[in-house]
C-alpha cells in the first residue's frame, strides 16, 4: 500500500492507510498500547487495545523500541481528545523494518561534542536541526535562481592543485602518484581563469579547505563556499550591488517558505533586507569604533570579531539594518591580487560584508593588468613562479573583473542566530574532528 | 556608457554605443582598418578609415593585438555588405583594458595536452567549449529542478574523512594536523547518514576523488558527482524510475534551451529519452552479447567497455533507445552494502545505467539491516572497525533506502558525443595532470 504522510491523514478519515516513520515514543499501559510515530511531516498516535494471549499485534507493539523504523497499516479514526491532530490510527499491521537498540547514545542533555559524534541521531531527534537543511536548500536555490537570471554560468573548479598557490601556510598537502598535491583553499584563481576563458559571469557552490588550527565558533577546516566572479565591471561597487541583491532575493525566498518555522524553532524573525545595504569605509568604521572605546591603543589595521560586532551594533542602532559592507581595506592585510585605487596604493578596492556582526563575505575588484599584478606580488615578497598558470591568464587579454566568496555555514549562523558553525554544518570538520 | 551586447546592436542603429570584448581578428589595410570584436553573444566589425598623421584612433587600432580585451565606443551603422549582421561600428574611442601578447601559445593545430595546458585560451577560442559550460549549467539546473519538485534536500557532505572507508586502494591520503585524513571517493556513506538522520530524500552535486592510475578517456582523479539517496523505497526499481525521470526532465530542458546550438557546434541531435528506459539483467545482457561473439571464453562477470558499447548498440537497434539499465550485478563485483535478492545471495539489487555505450551511473538498494550488513562485510573479508561510524547508523533504526551516483562529465561526454572526459571538464585532473 502506498505511504500516507502524517500531515495528510485527515484526508483519509475512516480509511486504511500505511504510515512510515520512526517510533517517537511508546506508552504501554495495562489495557492500552500507544505508539507515537514520527515522519518528516508530523506525528500521529497509534492506539491498540490489548487483546491478550494470541494477540500478535499486542506482541509486535510490546517488542518495539523507540527510534525503530516502522511501517504501520491501520484505520484512521477521528478522536477529538487526541492531542496530535485530533485523530489516531487503529493498527492492523505493525512491521519493524529497522530495529533500534534499546538505549540511544545521546539525549537532550548531551553536550555539543557528544552530539556531533552521533550527528545523525542529533539531527533526527531535533526538528530544528532538520529544518536547517531545508532552509539551506531553499537559500541555495534562491542564490542560484538569482545568478541564473543574471546570466551566470555554474562552474566546478578543481579542488586538487599542483602548487600551494597564494598562501602555503593554510593549505593541506597530499600524496599524489609519487608527487604532491594541495587542496584548494578557495576557487579564487580558477574562477578568474573562467573569466579569462570568456565565461564572463561565473559562480560555484562547493567545498573549500583551510588547514587553520582555529577552534572558534566561526572556523572549520572544510566548509561550503559560495563564490562569484564577474567580468566587465566598472567598479567594485558592481560586485557589492550584485551581492546585496542576490542575498535579498534568497533571504526573501527563505522567509516566504520557512519564515514561520524559523520563528517557531529558532525564535528568529527573519527580516528581508532592503537594498542598498549600508556601506562604511574601513577608516570610517574605525573612527566610529574608536569613539566607542574600541582598540584604545590605536594599533589595529583590521577589525577583530569584537570590532565587527560593535560596528554592526552601531549600524543597527543608526539604520535598523542587519548588514553592513566595510570597504577599502588596507593593502597590507589584503592579498596581492586585490586592485588598489589609483591615488591610494595603501588601500584596496575590496570589502567585507558583516551580517549581525559576523563576517560572511570577502570580495574585491581584481587587478587584471599583468604588470601591475607582478609589481604588487613583488611588493608582498611573493614568488610568482609557483603560480605561473595563474599569472599567465593576465598575459593574453583579461577584462576588468571582480568577485566575492561567502561562507554558507556562516550565513546560516547569522540567519538563524546559531551559537556555532558546528550547528550549521551537516558533518563538521575541525582540527580535532574528522568523524563521523 | 553602459555596455551593449553584440546581439543587440541592431536595436541601436545610428546610435552611439559601447561594446566590450576580445579582438577576434584585425585587418589593417592601406586605407582602412577593420577590427572584429567578439563578445559572448557574437561578433561585430569595427571599421575605421585612416586619417593619417595625428589620427589617434588610427594609432590605437594599429597597436591592437588579437585577443586583447577592449572597450570600443562608436556609432552603429547599417551596412548590408558586412557579413556580420549587416552592420558595423564606426569607432570614436578604442581602449585596451587588457593587452594580449602578440603571439598566442595555442592555435587550431595544437594537440589535446597542449590545449589543456592553456585551457583558458582553448575555451575562449572555441565557441563549442564555451557552449559546454552553458549546457552543463542548464543540465544541472534541470536535475535540481526535478529533485526539488520531488521533495529532495540538497546536502554538502564532507570530503575530508578520518578513515579510508570502503576501499583504501583508490583513496588519497593527506596530512592533517599531525595525523592523516583521506579524501572521499564518493558521498556514499554520508548520504546514507543523512537518510538515517531523517532527511529522507537527499542529493548532492560535488567533487569526488579517485586515486586511480587510469589514463582512459573516461577516467579522472577528480570529477563532479551527482549523488542521490532516497528512503522508504519499495524496491531498487523506485531508484531507477526516479533516475530516468530526472534525466528525461533535465535533457528536455537542455534540448529546449540549447538544442539548436548543440546541433550547430557538436553535430548532435539531442534526443529527449522516453521513459521507462529499457532494462536488462546482467544475465540477459551477457546472453545477448555472447550470441554476438563477446567474451568467447565465457570468463567475464562484468561488462567491459567493449561489452557496454555492444549492448547499447543492440538496444539502439532493437528499440531505438540511447539508454539501458543493466540490473542484478553479481555480488562478487559489487560493494558489501548492496542489498541482495531474498533468494539469490549471489546477486545484488543494483544497476548501472549506460548512455550510448558509456557507463554513466551506478546505483543500488542498500542493505539497511545491521546484522545482514555485518554478515555481508565479513563475507567480503572486510574489517568494519575503521568504518564504525558508518555501521552505527544501522543500529538505531534505518528505513529501507537506495540511491545512485552519476558522473557529470560522463553524462556530458555521452550527450555531446565528446572524445574524452577532458573536453567535458573545466580543468581536468588525472594521474599526470594537476595543472593549470
Amino acid at each position: 500500500m502506498p505511504r500516507t504522510l502524517v500531515r495528510d491523514l485527515r484526508d483519509h478519515l475512516d480509511q486504511t492507510v500505511t504510515v512510515c516513520g520512526w517510533v517517537n515514543a511508546l506508552r504501554l499501559q495495562r489495557k492500552m498500547q500507544f505508539v507515537i510515530l514520527r515522519d518528516p511531516t508530523g506525528m500521529v498516535q497509534i492506539t491498540h487495545k490489548r487483546g491478550g494471549e494470541g494477540d500478535e499485534l499486542e506482541q509486535a507493539i510490546e517488542a518495539l523500541t523507540t527510534e525503530s523504523a516502522v511501517v504501520i497499516t491501520g484505520r484512521v479514526v477521528d478522536n477529538p481528545i487526541v492531542k496530535l491532530g485530533g485523530l489516531e490510527i487503529v493498527p492492523e499491521r505493525v512491521e519493524v523494518v529497522g530495529k533500534a537498540e534499546a538505549s540511544l547514545p545521546i539525549d537532550e542533555k548531551s553536550g555539543m561534542e557528544h552530539r556531533l559524534d552521533w550527528r545523525f541521531l542529533d539531527i533526527r531527534l531535533r526538528p530544528s536541526s532538520r529544518l536547517l537543511f531545508d532552509v539551506q536548500t531553499t537559500f541555495e536555490a534562491g542564490l542560484r535562481e538569482y545568478a541564473y537570471a543574471e546570466g551566470f554560468t555554474e562552474m566546478h573548479t578543481p579542488k586538487l592543485m599542483g602548487t600551494a598557490s597564494e598562501s602555503g601556510a593554510e593549505v593541506f598537502k597530499l600524496g599524489y602518484f609519487g608527487g604532491d598535491a594541495y587542496l584548494a583553499q578557495s576557487p579564487q584563481f580558477y574562477k578568474q581563469m573562467a573569466v579569462a576563458a570568456g565565461i564572463e559571469r561565473v559562480f560555484e557552490i562547493g567545498p573549500v579547505f583551510r588547514a587553520e588550527p582555529s577552534f572558534t565558533s566561526r572556523h572549520a577546516t572544510e566548509f561550503t563556499g559560495v563564490d562569484v566572479e564577474m567580468a566587465w565591471i566598472d567598479d567594485v561597487e558592481d560586485v557589492m550591488a550584485f551581492e546585496e541583491r542576490m542575498l535579498a532575493h534568497a533571504i526573501a525566498k527563505v522567509a516566504d517558505v520557512h519564515g514561520e518555522a524559523i520563528r517557531e524553532h529558532y525564535g528568529v524573525d527573519l527580516k528581508v533586507p532592503t537594498v542598498p545595504f549600508p556601506r562604511l569605509t574601513m577608516a570610517e568604521a574605525q573612527e566610529i569604533l574608536r569613539a566607542r572605546g574600541w582598540d584604545p591603543a590605536g594599533e589595529k589595521e583590521d577589525l577583530d570579531p569584537e570590532g565587527e560586532r560593535a560596528i554592526s551594533a552601531h549600524i543597527a542602532e543608526q539604520t535598523g539594518h542587519e548588514f553592513v559592507f566595510i570597504t577599502h581595506y588596507p593593502a597590507s592585510i589584503r592579498p596581492f591580487y586585490h586592485m588598489r585605487p589609483k591615488d591610494r596604493p595603501d588601500l584596496t578596492l575590496s570589502f567585507d560584508l558583516l551580517w549581525k556582526g559576523l563576517e560572511v563575505t570577502t570580495g574585491a575588484q581584481r587587478e587584471h593588468r599583468y604588470d601591475v599584478l607582478c609589481k604588487q606580488a613583488a611588493e608582498k615578497g611573493l614568488d610568482t613562479a609557483p603560480m605561473q598558470d595563474y599569472m599567465n591568464i593576465f598575459r593574453f587579454g583579461t577584462p576588468p573583473h571582480g568577485g566575492l566568496g561567502m561562507g554558507l555555514g556562516r550565513l546560516l549562523v547569522a540567519m538563524l542566530n546559531l551559537d556555532s558553525i558546528r550547528e550549521a554544518t551537516f558533518l563538521f570538520r575541525g582540527p580535532n574532528r574528522l568523524t563521523p
